[in-house]
Order: C-alpha cells, then sequence, then structure tokens
C-alpha cells in the first residue's frame, strides 16, 4: 500500500466577528483539506491551517508523501525536521497557524492524520485505538467564550445570520455561555479574554461564576495581553474563581514574565495554576518552561505540536513532569474536530476539556458529510468507525474551495481586520494593561 | 478479535558464571514465554524475566487479558497501575526482574509485546512499523563483556561447553571482546564492572582502548559497587577512554552520589556522561534525576518499563530533556532479542547500541524457530515479517520448560551463587571500593 495521490483543498469558513488580544476575526476562516488516497484505493482525510503559508509547507512536503507507505512515518517527521528551519517557535507575536517556523510541523501533522485515517480503514480501526488503544470513548471539549461584535460571519451575499449577537460585556457573556452549554452541554469554560479592560474581563468571570458555580471549571486566556503586575491582579481577584480545577492562560509573555507571574502568586498562596499555548508550542520549550516553572498545564494541539502521536508524547511528558495538559483549538471544521477528540482519546494524560472553536462554525460551512458532529454532555463520542470516523461532503468541499479561490484572504490577520472594522489606528500593543 | 487463550510457560536457559556486582549469574537463567491466541487463531509471542515472581505477575494480569482486543492496551495499562502498589523502584537492591514493586509493569510489557505480535500479523506489518513507523531497519547491539569463571553454564549432564573461558584480568576480558567482536560484528563495548579492584578494571578498559581505539565507544557498569571518591577516580583516569561516545554507567549510588560524581568530574573539565539502569528506572524517576543532572543517560528496556511503547516514550522524553537513551538487558533468548530489537528501531532517538546478553545464550538453548537469530555487523536487521518476526520452536520451548520444572532455582539470586561457589562469606557491599 502506497500513497499515490495527495489532494489539497483550501477552504474559506464563514466566521463571526470574534475579539482577541490578536485583534478581530476575519468574515473568513481559511482551512485546508488534505486528501490522501493510495494504491489500493483507500482514502484517507485531514484538515491544517489554511492560507498561503499552509499551502506552501503542505506542497514542499508533497514529494516526501507520494510513494510513501502510510505507515511509514517516522522517517517522514524525521526528513520534515531536516528541512525545516529550528529557531524561535513562540506564537506571542504570530497567531497559531502563521509562524513559519512550524509550517513543517503543521504539515507533517496533516499527513499523519490522513495516514492514520488510511491505516484505520485498511485495519478496520478508529485511529485513537491504532496509537495503544483509547484511554477513554469520548473526548470532553470546554465552551470557549469570546468577546464579539454583532454578526455571523460571512460577506456580501454570503452573510450568515449572527445566532449570537454582540457580547461585549458580563451580562451578554454569560449569556452566550448559557446558550453554549444549553446546546453543547459542556462542563469546562473557557473566556478569550485581552479584549476589555482587565476589570470588566475579572467581573465575566465572576458573573459566571456566580451563574455556573465550581462544578464548572474556568479558565481565562488574554494571549499575553497583560504585565506582570495585572496578571498578578486578576490571579488575585480570581483566586476562588480560576482556583477549582481552572486556570490562567497566558496572561503575560515572555516566559520569564509568566515565572513571576507564578512565583509571586505562590508567595501569597495561590495556587492557580498557569497555562500556555504561547510560551510552550514545541517539546525543546518544555525543559525551560518546567525549569522555571512557568508554565503548570500545556495546550497540546495535534496541528502544530507534530500530529496525534506527537500530542500523545506530550501529554506523557507532561505526566511525567507533574504538568498538565490541556489542548489549544484555532477555527476549524469537523475533520479538525475528529483528530482533536482521537487524540484526547489516546492520550490518557488530557484531563482538561479541550479548547474548541467549533460552535462558532456554522451547519451551512461543514465539509462532513452528514453535517456538523454532535456533542454529548460536552464531549464527541469516539465513532465505532475506522481512521478518523468521518467522510468528506464533496458538494460542501467544492462549495467552500471556491469561494476561497474567489477571496482575497490568504493568511489570518486579526490587526488588519481589527483596523478596518474597528480602530483604524489599532495596533498590538503587548503588554496592552 | 478478542485475546482467548493466555500461556505462560517458564523455561531454564544454561547461563556461564559471569560475574557483577551483584554476585554470580547461576548456572540457569530464568525466563517465561507468553503466548497470547485470539478468537480468530493468530498467535502472538513475547518473552519476560523468569521464576516465581515473574509468574505470579502473569497471572494477576491474566484475567484482565482475556476477552481483551488486543488493540485495547492503553486501559490494560491503566488497571495494571491502578493495582500495582508504587514506592520505590529503584535496581539499587535487587537485580532487575526480582523487583516486585515493577512485577505488574513487567507483565504489562509482555502482554504488550504479544500483543503487537498479534496485531502485526493481522494487519501484515512488522510491529516496529505499527508504531509510528521505524527511524532505522536494523537494531545495533553493544558488545556486552563480562569478568567470569570458566565454565559455559548448566548442571549435571546438562553443562555446555565454554566456549569464553574464564576472564578474570584485562588480556583475558580483551580476549573475550576480540572474538565477540569477530563473531558478532558489534561496534561499541560495554564492560560490566564492579567485580575486581577498580585499578584492574580501569587497566582492562585501557587495554580494550589500547586493542580497538577510539572508533569503538567504550563503556563501563560496575552496577553501584563504587564510592563517590572511587567513581571520581575512575571517571579521571578513564577520561580518554570513555571520552568518546562511551559512557560511565552507575558508578554510585544513590541517585545523589551520582549528581556528586558528574558534578565534580564536570569541574575538573571531564564531561563523559553517567549513565543509568538504577536509580531512572521508571518515568517519576526521571525529573529529579535531570533537575539533578545526576544522569545523561536513561537505559531504556522495554521488559521493566513498561513495553516497547514505553520505551518509545521514554526516547522521546530524554530527547525533550536533552538526555541520551540506550538499552538494558538481561539475560534473554531471540523473543526478547526481537522485542529489543523493535523497541529499538521505533525509537529515533536510541542512538547508543543496545546492551545485550545474546552471546552468553547458546544455540542449544534458543526457542526461536530456526535458531538464533543472526547480527549483521553488530545490529539485528528487523525482518520482512509481521509482528516481532519469529516464531517459537515448540519442542525447544517444551525441553527449556521441562527443565524449568526439574530445576529448584525460582528467582535469580546471585548473592547465593556468589557464596556457594565462589566465597562462602560473600555478601554485596555497596559501596565495595
Amino acid at each position: 500500500m502506497r500513497i499515490s495521490e495527495f489532494r489539497v483543498h483550501p477552504v474559506a469558513v464563514a466566521d463571526p466577528p470574534l475579539r482577541s488580544s490578536y485583534g478581530l476575526h476575519a468574515p473568513y476562516a481559511l482551512r485546508t483539506i488534505l486528501v490522501l488516497k493510495t494504491t489500493d484505493g483507500i482514502e484517507g482525510i485531514a484538515e491544517a491551517h489554511g492560507g498561503d503559508n499552509s499551502l506552501a509547507a503542505l506542497e514542499a512536503i508533497r514529494p516526501h508523501v507520494l510513494g510513501r507507505d502510510p505507515f511509514d512515518l517516522s522517517r517522514l517527521w524525521a526528513t520534515v525536521q531536516a528541512e525545516t528551519s529550528g529557531g524561535d517557535r513562540s506564537q506571542t507575536w504570530l497567531v497559531p497557524g502563521e509562524n513559519p517556523r512550524d509550517s513543517g510541523t503543521r504539515a507533517y501533522a496533516a499527513v499523519e492524520a490522513a495516514c492514520l485515517d488510511i491505516i484505520g480503514k485498511a485495519v478496520g480501526k478508529p485511529a485513537c485505538d491504532l496509537l495503544g488503544g483509547r484511554a477513554r470513548d469520548a473526548a470532553p471539549f470546554s465552551a470557549y467564550l469570546f468577546y464579539k461584535h454583532a454578526g455571523g460571519g460571512g460577506m456580501g451575499g454570503d452573510v450568515r445570520e449572527d445566532e449570537w449577537g454582540e457580547a461585549l460585556s458580563p451580562e451578554t457573556i454569560v449569556a452566550q455561555c448559557k446558550r453554549m452549554v444549553a446546546l453543547y452541554g459542556f462542563r469546562e469554560i473557557k473566556l478569550k479574554g485581552g479584549v476589555l479592560e482587565p476589570e470588566l474581563e475579572i467581573e465575566t468571570m465572576r458573573a459566571l461564576y456566580r451563574e455556573f458555580g465550581p462544578s464548572y471549571p474556568l479558565r481565562i486566556d488574554p494571549n499575553c495581553a497583560w504585565s506582570v503586575e495585572t496578571s498578578l491582579h486578576v490571579g488575585r481577584s480570581l483566586k476562588e474563581e480560576l482556583g477549582r480545577g481552572g486556570y490562567l492562560e497566558d496572561p503575560a509573555a515572555p516566559l520569564e514574565a509568566m515565572a513571576e507571574v507564578r512565583r509571586r502568586l505562590l508567595a501569597e498562596g495561590i495556587g492557580t495554576p498557569l497555562a500556555s499555548n504561547v510560551s510552550v508550542t514545541a517539546f525543546h520549550h518544555v525543559p525551560q518552561a518546567w525549569k522555571l516553572d512557568a508554565v503548570q498545564i500545556v495546550l497540546s494541539d495535534p496541528h502544530y505540536w507534530g500530529g496525534i502521536r506527537a500530542v500523545q508524547q506530550l501529554a506523557a511528558l507532561c505526566d511525567t513532569l507533574g504538568a498538565g495538559v490541556s489542548m489549544h483549538s484555532n477555527n476549524h471544521l469537523g475533520v479538525s474536530l475528529m483528530i482533536m477528540a482521537h487524540a484526547c482519546a489516546a492520550s490518557p494524560a488530557m484531563r482538561y476539556a479541550c479548547d474548541t472553536h467549533y460552535p462558532w462554525q456554522t451547519a451551512q460551512d461543514e465539509v462532513v458529510a452528514g453535517g456538523r458532529i454532535p456533542f454529548q454532555d460536552g464531549a464527541v463520542v469516539i465513532p465505532d468507525k475506522p481512521g478518523l470516523g468521518v467522510d468528506l461532503d464533496w458538494d460542501q468541499v467544492a462549495r467552500l474551495e471556491e469561494r476561497y479561490h474567489k477571496l482575497p484572504l490568504r493568511k489570518r490577520d486579526d490587526e488588519a481586520e481589527m483596523r478596518k472594522h474597528v480602530d483604524p489606528e489599532w495596533k498590538r500593543v503587548l503588554p496592552r494593561w
């Protein structure tokens, strides 16, 4: 069995005007669907980040993939590593998916997922069972709340209905959360912060805590928008709210600032763990983060950590070092959701619910055959089907690909969107507060 | 596909009178052959430590294995972990395979290997290719030299011819090494030390270096027989000999003594790395060892680290932490050799040749069909066959099992053997020098 076809389908997916410290989400999120086919006629699929950067990385890996046995991944990874430049992999300044330093890793991750889909179909086993066997039958996800403007995403004649409405206050975020929890059954809650004044974000977290109580662990992630002093203020103010199975994610940057926040919070008897998907984004970051005690929970992500096996390895590594492991999310469709779910199921130490942007996309733009993937009590149940367990709706892929080619968007640039729609002078400044 | 049969075959294998700081090898080494069979009639095999301790652990795991899908390993491991007591896993005092603290881990490892053999046969792939794909096509092993008395192993009418002769001096060890390298083509050399006066062992290493030159990395392993001062003396004396891709293995115990040896050698500009299979024998030992910089090379072993996937994980962990990884060996037959070879092939970071006792066993006592597994230039080539790539010679298994039942040996006790054959007063004392 050899890989004889390698096809990429860039797609554009309507995305609502979500806010973060990076700026504003564009009306469309870019993704790439990868399709591999073997000489036996087995098709494997995957989903990756979108835009020029990702497409170029997939083109670069293509010659190493064609003709390869889908089981032969370790040597493919060695080849990619040898060709990919080292250097800073931090996502402090670049949004995930736009860092050229990890584009090879991300292309490899997509190929690995598609190969696991192929192998699963060849063997008749779900992907997570090919990796040592699942640790759980369902992957829990968290309610991922965003401050947002009104609007459901899309442009021109393609604008979506806004099912969520504006949310730029504590009250509207609580309403957003209640709706999301009612629709999906999530049992952990994350707020993307770094958008409003810290006092307002603290108030938002307190309002969530009042509404949902201590049995819904809370996390807030301002993507490094705060100074050490502001991080400490938030940590103190939300000692109770974040202290019950929750965490404070990337309050500040760089790593040394995270370490200082941790040290000073601990000195005050506040044990709230710090999480990161910014200062720790590659294996070689882990030792230093651990030495400094800068990060107690590492956010994995099969897309940019190097695949599902890499997430397994990272989870085992964190477990060995006494750190927790959770999962980062970008905007994504159902194929990525399944990649993430299999990675979670195959990683025993993944004890935090994974992040997902899935509620922010809509049924209209799903590429998975049969439509949106359901959640049961906030979790994606691993389907009793081989491989990733989902197929593509080719009409949908064609439609979203056609849209991609018509649009001028070729990379994620939340700063430009922010200037276009909110504030013509806006710049990302770290720390902002 | 479910596991419907679980059979264990305890065997006794003639073993020559090898010496170490633990004492003297008995005339027979004990091993256990595990055979699993599925409802589809696929048979998977594995090899584990021998004797009562191992058999009891295999009996304990049996009910969790019968009826299980061979892919469903992660949850089996969780079950074993929950049932196995924690506590000290050090092998400072107990020889590997006689530590009750890791007997559950060892039983799991045997089951995992047999399951990978089954899965490989079901899928038509060598075991290493089921684990993310091989990093290399052959697993390099080292020449594992022992001070020894004359004698080829066995008792009574079953005594083996001594093809090696006595080796209790530098000259005879050099002769042993020349013979072993000529027979097997090994390219790295290890001496089991802690047997003679340190000056004699230093002289032995120097003689090996004179004979083989700097292109054959050298290691010496006294199994903690030395004090910190003696370790430093050896480290200084063999700065040149061990400094070229070799290492100093477990010169002293406990971990803090290793750390002191390292610190003081480094202060003198001697960078010889320290390796261990004594102070670091489980994942939870790694963080402390790393923090103290006590161990720069961890000796994996699929048998007691928890299987082939555990070795992969350990190798990745070491790589992340900037440590090296090598592989420990006990007396073993061809099935274990293949388990070790697949573990090496599937672990990209395994850059040191693995240890093996294989040259010390003989064709007469091999349980692998077709006889002894060949070495090419010191390496075991992964066979182009599914699973582990070897089958059992059932007549041989029956013969060695019959012998096991006739013998009184039920555990490895090198101290008792030493008293019986060498010195009636002998006791293991650490440090001895």
